[in-house]
């Protein structure tokens, strides 16, 4: 029902999992800088710490904890953890 | 820097972190009752769905999605996922 899912490493990890046919996932992102591809548009909202993103576009942002950003689908994003890591939640969003 | 932990036959599977030194994970509870021991007092914060929580000497209470509660240490405390899984934030409290 849970799955375990793992990125660059180790440096990126997240448990994934279904609730009302809403698909999502917590993580959490080491320090460094990453780029996640999306196929489906998804929100990601930062759960502790300060995560950065730029989205396609866009320059780079600052999301603190309780704050949250959306990405197309099909499209992608940078992010960065600063200052420690930084955990999530990432919502798949339908179509 | 990550450790995935996984529980009760994979129904509680978290990804820990260490940052300015509070120690926390973020993970998610499967539906079912679970009971857990604290050895150092923490904080839980849901973060996406509802969890039920039963401390020490307490009746069950509910906590929707933005609510948390907190367990003293050498404790424990009885939880379930209400509904469909449910993610949370669980924060290690300093003595």
């Amino acid at each position: 029902m849970l799955n375990h899912n793992t990125y660059f490493d180790g440096n990126v990890q997240s448990v994934g999992f279904v609730r009302n046919s809403l698909k999502a996932s917590v993580g959490v992102i080491a320090p460094g800088e990453y780029h996640f591809g999306t196929a489906a548009a998804e929100r990601m909202t930062v759960v502790s710490g300060t995560l950065q993103a730029k989205l396609p576009e866009g320059d780079w942002q600052q999301y603190p904890a309780g704050t949250s950003f959306e990405v197309a689908a099909n499209s992608g994003f940078d992010v960065r953890a600063v200052g420690g890591p930084a955990a999530y939640l990432c919502e798949y969003l339908c179509g």
